[in-house]
């Protein structure tokens, strides 16, 4: 039987960080291996609240680029392409936009979250506001069966699934429909940042960026934030909320000894310096050679932009075969 | 110095009547020895509100170019061609969303009308609600100039001018900043019904269509509104609001005969029947012709196709230019 399909990707807005790591960098890791996977990196999505900055969005494809190979992500096995040159993604959303109401649109919480976020009002780019139709033809043009998302993107998941369903109602049974691949654990899912705020995130200023040299992470790592309350070593301490030892839990195997280590802290003992120099070790030990793998690749962009050429060009030929059984579906097929 | 390039086209939703003819093709017939003119059968735009009826859209992409072939658009000098297959349009209407907000769209007019004509409310499908941005994008893949529109029309220029200008402004001077060109004559520009309606329209079945029969042209002027209050050949009749008068106007190049007819017909003594008799004659002189040529190309659809094949391959080639430069200035031209 034919692989399942995952549909996966980021917006090339900044570099990649620990929170992308957990939450979906290294999952893609495994998935490659089971599922057909595409990673798109999208541009045309980045531009729709970035319109003015095309720079920082061309600036970042590599970058992306890097952080996939870095982490271990096969170019031989996963297919990573660039959105924007995919112009069946864009024919399909204009389709789409058809099989969807503005009333439905300005109901996606997560848009309406994010308009908010971003201080749009009723000043909402048409692009942003569309964005999840965009997503659905993303999705479908690869016929993906299944795509990574936080629990955020569901509601994205579901209008896509809609769509789909309203596409193959009308013109017959052409798109695959998805669903939400939503992770288990909603502590790895979405990481908080070393300030112990929920989203590690480049606007807050909060993230350990999978580049960044090992000094800088060990400055990050002893600005991090823990109990606010734990002021001398022999007090006790507070793990809850406390962002070491939640990093602790996530990355270290060693769940035995971190067991240890949260007892000692509770009843007092146990300083934070020790605590924070003992993730230092473990976060390096990850990040190690991740960083040097991906010095490997700053090394050689333009190998790397092949890598991207080729790979867009597979994904582009899968995007060419489903835009043609959509022609046929809508008879706009007229040269068949 | 180069010709200045136009824009026009239709909708591929019905045949083409009297008032399409009157409205715009004759004055594509003329345009086109002028200008470079560009003809677009859109049938994307159609699908905005036709989405559950793409084999209406199908069948009247055949019929519209008929049509035209008929008129005498001479496809060696105008470029006609078909919109789904220009999938530059769908990119660039997917970046130009990103630089109009949803308010503006909202405030839209003749967007509004026809809003509250279709009935929609907030159930508006997304596309039709954007389709001036997708217009946007129709007008400067071409690089136009000039876009042959109705009064009604202007407000879509003027958000094209909009994006033109937003686009420039961030990205780098790339589109070309359209103009209207509305024609002078109201009568001219719209025609109405056969019922007297202020629009010839299929949907209100008061059309006389390019490809009707001299008898059912016949019968469809000998039904046309008149003046309601006009019973009896003796008594005075108005020719204000009266169709058959309007019409005469419009096509009879004998304007002193029409003015004799209306002196007599204000004083009383001139039958409705005889009036549309005349019109019958002149009517049937315009259309008999355009009849003629269009059983022609009906006996070779083939060869129709075959005429929008080829020039639709030259508009892409024009769009695909266009495309090149909007990616440069975007930053998107990863691999040039």
């Amino acid at each position: 039987m034919d692989k399942k399909i995952i549909l996966t990707g980021d917006r090339p807005t900044g570099q990649l960080h620990l929170g992308h790591y957990v939450g979906s960098l290294q999952n893609r890791v495994k998935l490659q291996h089971e599922y057909k996977q595409f990673i798109m990196i999208a541009d045309v999505q980045a531009l729709t609240d970035n319109a003015e900055n095309p720079e920082k969005v061309r600036q970042n494809v590599l970058q992306v680029a890097l952080d996939y190979l870095a982490v271990g992500i096969d170019p031989k096995i996963s297919t990573i392409f660039i959105q924007s040159l995919i112009p069946e993604i864009a024919e399909l959303t204009i389709f789409y936009l058809n099989l969807v109401t503005l009333a439905r649109l300005q109901r996606n919480p997560t848009v309406k979250d994010e308009m908010k976020q971003k201080g749009f009002g009723s000043n909402i780019p048409a692009g942003f506001l569309v964005y999840p139709v965009s997503q659905a033809a993303d999705i479908t043009c690869f016929n993906a069966n299944l795509v990574p998302v936080g629990k955020d993107q569901i509601p994205h998941i579901e209008q896509t699934a809609e769509i789909v369903r309203k596409f193959n109602n009308v013109y017959g049974h052409v798109l695959v429909e998805p669903q939400a691949l939503v992770p288990k654990d909603e502590n790895v899912a979405r990481l908080p940042g070393t300030d112990g705020k929920a989203k590690m995130s480049k606007s807050l200023g909060n993230t350990i960026y999978l580049s960044d040299s090992k000094d800088t992470i060990y400055s990050k790592i002893m600005s991090m934030y823990t109990d606010p309350n734990h002021l001398k070593v022999q007090d006790p301490g507070n793990i809850e909320g406390n962002t070491v030892f939640t990093y602790l839990d996530v990355f270290d195997t060693n769940k035995e000894y971190v067991q240890e280590l949260k007892e000692h802290y509770k009843r007092g003992g146990l300083g934070d310096v020790k605590v924070k120099k003992y993730l230092n070790e473990v976060l390096q030990n990850i990040l190690e050679p991740i960083r040097i793998r991906r010095q490997e690749f700053e090394k050689n962009p333009d190998y790397v932009m092949q890598i991207l050429k080729d790979s867009t060009q597979v994904a582009r030929q899968e995007a060419q075969k489903t835009m043609q059984e959509v022609r046929r579906a809508m008879k706009i097929n007229y040269f068949e």
